[in-house]
Order: structure tokens, then C-alpha cells, then sequence
């Protein structure tokens, strides 16, 4: 690679989270780091962009004088403003260091830091999402053994991809970290689960007594193997290898395809 | 099936889109239709699912007096909403018509029809997203012949549903119609592209002088055989499977399987 690479560092909690700073240290060595995040928290906004309004890029010195970017729009929105005003390509795009974990489809389908990464793969830029299983800013800072072994952690990943690329069919790594992390903690290729909660609603009311609904999860006990399983179970790392492919796979003779014959026969 | 289907109408666009009448028209004869939309356009919302604020439900009289819900939320909140508040039990969930067609995994995964009918997959639910290739809401409400054969369509593709259910590993069946339906219009079998669109930036400045920025995708030439080439090329309908999964399949001896072990020992 000529010259130092071009590291992309978003997030989806907003560019006051820890995670995102905890992210810049450990990229810092490996090259030349464009911090982009968005300006408020954008957890569960997928992979959704932003078509109905402007988008606004601000300048800001965080973290003792660090140059960071901010913008009202969506993680997803970020890899197209950073390629068009902050820089002329990018080597890898990092997202994270995400406050929760990202285990399960139910999950990576509607997070925003996975929305960062799956929009720099249809780019062709080699992507990273980094997730942890601390849902406190405060914890996360307070945990200093948890922060440089997770550092560690990062900069060993983004260093591989970096000096690899990353190989078809993968076109996203996500790494989710238990809540405490050790020398000791163990680091595992794990599928993602399909779900990881149960989406339950609680009924409240306003002030006036009108009726209002919060939406929460209720957790599923999770299957060994799994990276809901490994890093809520195991306490370890779990490395999750993604494809941006929603097309099944489907097997002559089967009864799906024999279904779809019968649903193509259903619209003559 | 022991009494009327219950059906769950919804979309990403909105109650006021005529995409919704569409669709609620269609299913009516099939039995017990229970419509809950968003109550402004929530398109690129993907699979994003409301934490951060209290969801409100309420009821309207619409289309000459059909009794129809509106929520706050985002589509994937809207099944939760349902079966929270308005029906015991989904045979059926219906969402669209999208106003702008679905196609792609780009596209798809940040759609919110798809979000509506990928969370109703999560929980088992049959779920079917509609969309067609109009833009503008007057121009599907003048077209009655396109209104019509859309609606045959989708009476007759829901109606195949509900007799048969959906067969593992499809999770969804997303149908994308073309602009311009007839009774000789193709019905075909089509895999979702990969993208569709370059995503550009638009620069302009605010009254005041500021810099703002504009996301817009520019169209990138469709293969033949894609959902993309089906809609927009050949002009035909395409039913697409859709599958809630994003693990690759890796096969042994491949240079990904290596890769990743490779990763593992960078990790050590």
C-alpha cells in the first residue's frame, strides 16, 4: 500500500461516546484516521439513509485537541460525506466502538454502526464494526483493563484487514467484545444468531392520561455456537464474518421451489 | 384455516399514500384487514425499530369510512403495535404498495416495507412487501388499469400465501411491479441484485450562506436476470425470496476460511 492508509472512524451512538474515542486510539497508529460521527445517538437506524433532508458537516476539537467531524445525518449517510468532502478514498471504514452488542440478525439488521460498515461494502471498502457488551458510557470508561485490552483487540483486527483486504464473500467483519475483557479473554469465529430478543411493548401514559407504548426486548436464551451465546455466555470475543446477501439459497426439488412454481402459476 | 385470516396492512410511506388504499383494497375480500401505518412517509428506515421515545396509537376514518390506525413509530414497530393493541393473532403481514420500487439488497435493506414484513418474519408471521415502479402518488391514482391489474396481482399472490404459508429458508416475499401494469404483463422469478444505485452528494448552501449536502443515487446499469433488469428493463414483475440471514456460506479450502484463521492467530 503506498503512503499511509486512509481509516474511516464512525459510529452510531453519536460522537460523544467513549466507544468512538476508544476507536480513534486504537486506529491512530496504523495510519491516517478521518473521524466522522453522527451528532447525536442513531441507534436502530439500520441501514437507512437520508433522502428527506440536508445534511450539515461541522468541525469540532474533542479529546484534547483531536480534529473530529460531526453531521445530523445518519451513520449510513457518513461514508458519502467523508468521500466527499474529507477524503479522496478510503482504506477501511471502522464503526464503533458500538455501546451494546451487535449479536444476532434481529440486531445487525437495524443497527446503525453495522449500517456504517454495510454502506462502505457496497462501496468496496473493506469494513469493520466493533461492539461491546457495556451498555454505560461511564462503565466503559471506568473499566481501564477492559479499554486497552479492547484497544488491543481493535488494532490487531483493523491491522490484518488492512494489510489483508478482505476476501469474497465477506463483505463486513464484526467484532463483538464481552463486558469485561482480559488477556485471558478468548476470541471465537461465531455465525450470528437469527434473534437475540423478543420485542415486547410496555403501555404507559402521558401526563394528560393519554395512552403511550415503549417498545423493548425480553432476551432469548441463546444457542451454543452462536455470537449471541459466545459473547453473552462464553464471555468471549466473537469475530462474525457477513455477507450483504439477503437472496436464500434454494436446492432443486425442494418444497420452496415448488412453492414459488405454485405462487408464479397463482398469478396467471 | 379456523375462521377469517387476520392480515396486517401497513407500509413506510405513510397513511396517506394511495399505495396503502391500494393494498388495503386487495386484501379486503381475503378476510379480516387490519391496517396500521406510520402517520408521515418514514421510506429509508429500514429495519430500524423505535427505543428512544414513547409511540403513540391512533385512530382515523379513511378512504369513505374504513376504520385505520396511525402510529408514531416506524414500520418494524408496527407489527409489535398490532399485536399489542389490535389483534390476538397475524396470518398475514402486508406491507406497501411502496411508492418506488424495492429492488436490490441495497435498496432492500434499507427499505421500510421491507423492515415492516422482515420483523413480522422474525416472528414467524408470513410476510409479503409490495412495491411498484411509480414515484408520484397522482400518477398510480390515474392509471386505473395499472391500479387494477396491481390489485389482481396482489389479491392473488396474498391469497397463495395464506393457503400455503411460506416454506423455510423464505422469509419473505418482496414483489416489485413495473410502472405500467396490463393484463399482458410478465410475472417472473428474479434474485435481488446487489445495488443499484451510486449514492451521490448534491452541495448547496443554506439562505444564510452555510454549506448543506444533499444524498441522491445515481442508477448503475442493472444485470439481466436481477430484479432491477426484470422492473425497470423488461418491464415485468418480479417476485423476489428473501431470506433474513447475512452469515456467508464459507466452503472448506477457500481463501475466506483461510483469511479468517488467519485473523483468529492475528488476534493471539
Amino acid at each position: 500500500m503506498a503512503g499511509k492508509p486512509h481509516i474511516l472512524v464512525t459510529n452510531d451512538d453519536g460522537v460523544h461516546s467513549p466507544g468512538l474515542r476508544l476507536l480513534y486510539e486504537a486506529l491512530k497508529p496504523l495510519g491516517e484516521v478521518i473521524v466522522l460521527a453522527p451528532e447525536t445517538p442513531k441507534s436502530a437506524s439500520g441501514l437507512g439513509i437520508t433522502l428527506h433532508k440536508p445534511l450539515r458537516l461541522t468541525r469540532l476539537r474533542l479529546w484534547g485537541g483531536v480534529e473530529v467531524y460531526v453531521t445530523n445525518g445518519t451513520p449510513s449517510d457518513i461514508v458519502y460525506m467523508a468521500l466527499e468532502e474529507l477524503t479522496d478514498h478510503i482504506d477501511l471504514v471502522a464503526s464503533g466502538v458500538n455501546l451494546g452488542d451487535n449479536t444476532s440478525i434481529q440486531v445487525i439488521l437495524s443497527s446503525g454502526t453495522i449500517g456504517a460498515a454495510a454502506q462502505a461494502a457496497l462501496l468496496g471498502i473493506p469494513a469493520a464494526a466493533y461492539s461491546i457488551a457495556i451498555e454505560e458510557p461511564e462503565q466503559l470508561e471506568a473499566d481501564r483493563e477492559t479499554w486497552e485490552q479492547a484497544k488491543k483487540l481493535i488494532q490487531k483486527t483493523a491491522r490484518y484487514i488492512l494489510e489483508n483486504g478482505m476476501p469474497p464473500p465477506i463483505d463486513i467483519i464484526s467484532i463483538n467484545m464481552p463486558s469485561k475483557m482480559t488477556p485471558n479473554t478468548p476470541v471465537k469465529l461465531a455465525p450470528a444468531a437469527r434473534a437475540r430478543y423478543t420485542q415486547k411493548i410496555a403501555r404507559g401514559r402521558d401526563p394528560r392520561g393519554k395512552p403511550l407504548y415503549w417498545l423493548y426486548g425480553e432476551q432469548i436464551q441463546p444457542q451454543p455456537g452462536t455470537d449471541v451465546y459466545t459473547v453473552h455466555v462464553e464471555k468471549a470475543v466473537a469475530i462474525t464474518p457477513l455477507r450483504l446477501d439477503l437472496n436464500p439459497q434454494l436446492k432443486p426439488g425442494t418444497r420452496a421451489i415448488q412453492w414459488l412454481q405454485g405462487l408464479l402459476q397463482a398469478t396467471r
